[in-house]
């Protein structure tokens, strides 16, 4: 029920991950309108499933007055991947309470402080350098960070295929003494780790290709995000702008319309559908607001593969290793 | 003597300006090769003069060791500044050393803690949105952020002619509520005063048109410049990448050329040239490291203005009224 999209193109997505997966999908919310999305796909053969949930939460709800809507969409399906009834759970609805809900009914990973939300951001030679905290966390302590880091490790690892991903800081400076107090303290701890920690990047280095994962915290994260967003929006506006002032650049960007539309598609958040809400015992899927079947689709099987990878149990055994390494520090 | 381009370029600015302003410019560094440019320009009927400096600071050294230089053209500026030789000094070298031996030299603004250092970012609707601290201070306490509050809404008004500069705080935001304490305890404290305050914006508006200066701390601003700079030379890439793929396209790229010109003039920092230290007692601008003539001579035009404009003055008076909105809240 959750989305701009909601019920249809939410379905819809559902379906499709199903004809293409052959998995069973399981549909929450309010059956009537579901009922009529259904009617009108082709569901011959597929393993669908309707799980009534009586309750909504809007976009503008705030977090406290979400806890006690017990019967949402967002509840059930979460208590549907608690009780095993499901692998993985998908919402384009309200972040924060995918967020708050998900962190009470699944519970976090042993020795995981806070859940991360991470970031892929499309690099210019193909790939994604995943930014966390992309926002969850405001305020964050050395030991957030370090967390993060062994998160975003395994999410590249399992969710993007990458190998031994590099795990960078987020800092206004390459050198170690460049940042604050608590990024020397984390990296001065990373580096005692099996993680593979290649140090300070900045701003610039988000896009390009030093790091495979790059850590700060939330309020850093989300600002980082929205910059780029505002300043990609800008360009392509300037673009536009001076694009169409005369006739003969209308001819030129009439040829040039197929390779806007590529730029389009590799910076386009339905590519990778979702990102799962990192340190929790189970997997949420947090898919983008604007969500249409494609992205839904995508966000499927980004939980498909959170569950199958087993992030969870992954992420448990280096947080440990994570400890041990800060004890032995300390002591 | 500081710049990539140093000492043509620079000694070329100065001369620029001279023409254009009517003003004696002041070339401070070591004479012979700065002699040397100037005798394969035409110099005829202006005011120029050249102030020897033994010294000259590398953009590797150390502030520690920057200190101890006390012939080099930076000091050799800032005190021909202070010792009322000279209204504003422009340099294009080592921006922290320009920052540590002009605040030494000329003091700070009583009431100023910390002098900050503006970008001006181009919007796309035309003109700038000021952000500060754009990485003069890492940590921030509430009192720093509010003085810079004051010091860019001076700014923006004098350099850029905004007559009621909004100013808003960076935030993850657009609600009071959202954000970190530190943040909420500034707010609260500007809408005291006689600032023109308009809230938190978030990342996105910073190319926009919500408000003329933003305050951040310089960690977030640093980031956000690069994050920025990061994007748009991605962008500007794999539009590149894509346009030069087929023919059709190398046709269409070749009608647009003029607007991709524009596209850059529009967010050209030779434009503006560069930006003043803000809370010191005299003017320093620090321009771009690879700036050429243009950008200097845009950068003596801003110091100059800066000083005629009395921006220390004036920024000394609003910080006292700052104080005051301080003293009121807390008793």
């Amino acid at each position: 029920m959750g989305g701009d999209h909601a019920p249809a193109e939410i379905v819809r997505g559902g379906v499709e991950y199903a004809r293409m997966s052959g998995r069973k999908v399981l549909l929450v919310g309010q059956p009537e309108p579901i009922e009529r999305v259904l009617a009108d796909l082709d569901t011959s053969g597929l393993d669908l499933e309707i799980v009534p949930a009586s309750q909504v939460i809007g976009f503008g709800e705030k977090i406290t007055s979400v806890r006690s809507k017990r019967d949402s969409s967002i509840h059930v399906g979460a208590r549907l991947v608690r009780d095993g009834k499901a692998t993985a759970f998908v919402s384009a609805g309200h972040t924060g309470a995918v967020m708050a809900v998900s962190k009470v009914i699944y519970g976090l990973i042993p020795g995981v402080d806070r859940p991360a939300l991470p970031a892929p951001l499309p690099r210019r030679t193909g790939g994604y350098t995943i930014l966390l905290d992309a926002g969850a966390n405001v305020d964050c302590r050395t030991e957030h960070l370090r967390q993060f880091a062994v998160m975003g490790s395994h999410y590249a690892r399992r969710i993007f295929g990458v190998e031994n991903p590099r795990v960078a800081l987020l800092s206004i400076g390459e050198e170690d003494t460049k940042g604050n107090d608590t990024l020397r303290e984390v990296a001065r701890i990373l580096r005692e780790t099996s993680i593979n920690f290649v140090g300070n990047v900045e701003g610039t280095h988000l896009f390009g290709d030093r790091a495979d994962v790059v850590v700060c915290d939330g309020f850093v994260g989300n600002i980082a995000l929205k910059v780029g967003e505002g300043i990609a929006e800008a360009i392509v506006g300037m673009i536009r702008d001076e694009v169409t002032k005369t006739f003969f650049r209308k001819v030129g960007a009439f040829f040039l319309r197929r390779a806007f539309g590529e730029l389009k598609r590799r910076t386009d958040y339905a590519e990778y559908g979702g990102v799962p809400l990192l340190g929790l015992k189970k997997v949420s899927v947090v898919a983008h607001g604007r969500s249409r079947a494609k992205a839904i689709r995508n966000a499927l099987r980004v939980g498909d593969a959170a569950a199958r990878g087993r992030i969870a149990e992954r992420i448990g055994a280096d947080i440990e290793e994570l400890h041990r390494a800060e004890e032995r520090l300390v002591h």
